[in-house]
């Protein structure tokens, strides 16, 4: 630890520098945020700087991270030239642009989808190399934004750039892993959850699932980067192997499981990591997962009826919904995987009603 | 739920309203602190009026709760009068009156230590009726103020106001149990815990513990009291028998171990309760305790040393240290109580090493 009261810089205002805030409470901390406008982790941190403050921002923080890559510049490259940036700029960087990451795999042996690079003029001999084929836009895309999945050679009508075309995986299933680094390199592993997405978006989760080698790639993967915090992988997992989908360099929406029913939160192993503090290896109590409140209205009803679910709890961000949107989720812990698995229908039954696709 | 989005006040801004905020922050809830001056939970609140804005207070809030019971009168009175009052003005007013608390278990048939209630002139005569007695003023006193042990029908000297003369009892040991009433009249209640207290204080606690009866005896009081919300209730444990040693109409010190390793904290589950929201039946995930620090000075070895313990997280509440003052905690959690007890044993050693009296 830096300084005796240590000031937090969390750039990004949604939901996971709200929930990093909130976890980060019991710590004898401050949390400032900087963004370009005030979003939901500004009404609960101690100081809101906007992008065009980013000077003031880092110069009153001691250790500057972020919560989401797709932020303003300037923070993060003034933190990084302050020597404060955490994770450090590189692994920020791989995520910002699709074609590093997939190609800091390739050059590191980690073991991930084929796929070539090309500019938008180009997909179309890009594409002829795999049957069927995702195509990806390098910068910019998230929650399944910017993607193609394309079969037998057609090309989908792109802007201009950068994409990156990769083969398109038959996997079993996806998980993920949430770990963390510290700066003397210790890493520690929440277990994995299995996560269900639909149209490119995570809906549900559940841990505990088996390893199928994604911690000694994950390990790896931080040691390359010289990784300090917390980072989440999402996995392919085929015939009991994992390759890498991607990583993000920072919380992650798969692990919000570890909010409950776990020994530390990915909110608090992320600001323990930074900040210097010891970080023992999470344990997980009872089986735990959680569902995705998307695009759906706040009512009290739909509060209520989760939240006879034993084991459940309910996170509301504070956001507008809108379709695709991630505006909370809920929490559920379950004595085994056969129960958990029940309160998620339960749940998924309480919010969707059978209608998920209209919210997607 | 009385309204969409709830605004919740809280009458008190010590660390207990602190955590509450901390701990509601998932909930699409406002949180409103009041006191005569902003103390800790302030900082992290959606608003703090000073006692002098009560009536703006109550009037901005749907629901008024408190954290403490030695709080200003207005803002209690008013917002029982505004019917926005839980847990309800009788069971708070126990509390700030021993005299009250002890005929309410008397005329309930509720197991206590016999005791006798005089003004501080018949003190002499009080005193005689037992070999030993705790001698305490009927109002203002916590955490060991305001209390005297005496035998032999020795007198201390104490100023005028009406006191509670009470029997010794040889306990074996103290024990707590955390536990709410619904409006609707639905009790649930975590493990209790053994509390280990020390000049009047508590230093340390341990879930779960066995029952004795506890339960029982704490669902009479609060349906007795027509309660709504989380109540901590203290008691002896003699010859495996229990008797209520006092209680408090709030969340309490000594449910702060189900932050972790149990299914809902004691400050979700008060929070849930009085906002008309289902309270399912807490579940203990693991054994779980917590070490107060006491008049301890802030020490990033200190916390450092303590978060290498497995299972442990560090509260610091934000206060001035002095001498008998709580001032943060301590949550450990442990696969057996074994293992706790040697985690505890561990963090006491780290904190005080040995001079536990010098902060008391």
């Amino acid at each position: 630890m830096r300084s005796c009261r240590l000031r937090i810089g969390i750039i990004g205002s949604g939901q996971l520098g709200r929930m990093m805030v909130m976890e980060g409470r019991k710590l004898p901390f401050q949390y400032y945020i900087c963004d370009t406008s005030a979003g939901t982790a500004a009404s609960v941190a101690d100081r809101y700087f906007s992008a065009d403050q980013y000077r003031e921002f880092v110069e009153s923080c001691d250790v500057v991270t972020c919560e989401f890559e797709h932020v303003d510049d300037r923070p993060l490259s003034y933190a990084d030239q302050a020597g404060k940036l955490l994770p450090p700029a590189g692994a920020i960087e791989l995520k910002r642009r699709r074609s590093r990451e997939k190609e800091f795999y390739r050059s590191h042996s980690l073991p991930t989808a084929p796929f070539s690079v090309c500019d938008a003029s180009d997909l179309k001999s890009a594409v002829f190399e795999f049957e069927k084929a995702v195509v990806k836009r390098s910068e910019g895309g998230y929650d399944g934004k910017g993607q193609w999945v394309v079969e037998h050679g057609n090309v989908p009508s792109v802007t201009p750039g950068e994409y990156v075309v990769e083969q398109w995986i038959d996997f079993d299933f996806e998980a993920s892993l949430i770990i963390s680094r510290t700066a003397d390199g210790q890493i520690r592993c929440h277990p994995p959850s299995l996560n269900v997405n639909r149209a490119g978006m995570l809906i549900y989760n559940e841990a505990p699932e088996h390893d199928y080698g994604m911690r000694a790639i994950a390990e790896r993967l931080l040691e390359s980067l010289n990784y300090v915090g917390v980072a989440g992988i999402e996995f392919f997992i085929v015939d009991g192997k994992a390759m890498i989908n991607e990583f993000a360099p920072r919380v992650h929406n798969s692990g919000h499981h570890t909010l409950h029913g776990s020994s530390i939160s990915q909110f608090e192993q992320h600001l323990r990591a930074i900040a210097g503090l010891p970080v023992p290896e999470p344990e997980l109590f009872q089986p735990s997962g959680i569902l995705n409140l998307i695009g759906t209205e706040y009512e009290e009803r739909l509060m209520s009826e989760v939240l006879s679910i034993p084991g459940s709890h309910f996170y509301w961000y504070g956001k507008e919904p809108r379709r695709r949107r991630k505006v909370g989720h809920i929490n559920l812990n379950a004595p085994t995987i056969g129960e958990l698995d029940e309160r998620m229908k339960q749940a998924i039954d309480i919010v969707y009603g059978g209608r998920l696709d209209s919210y997607l």
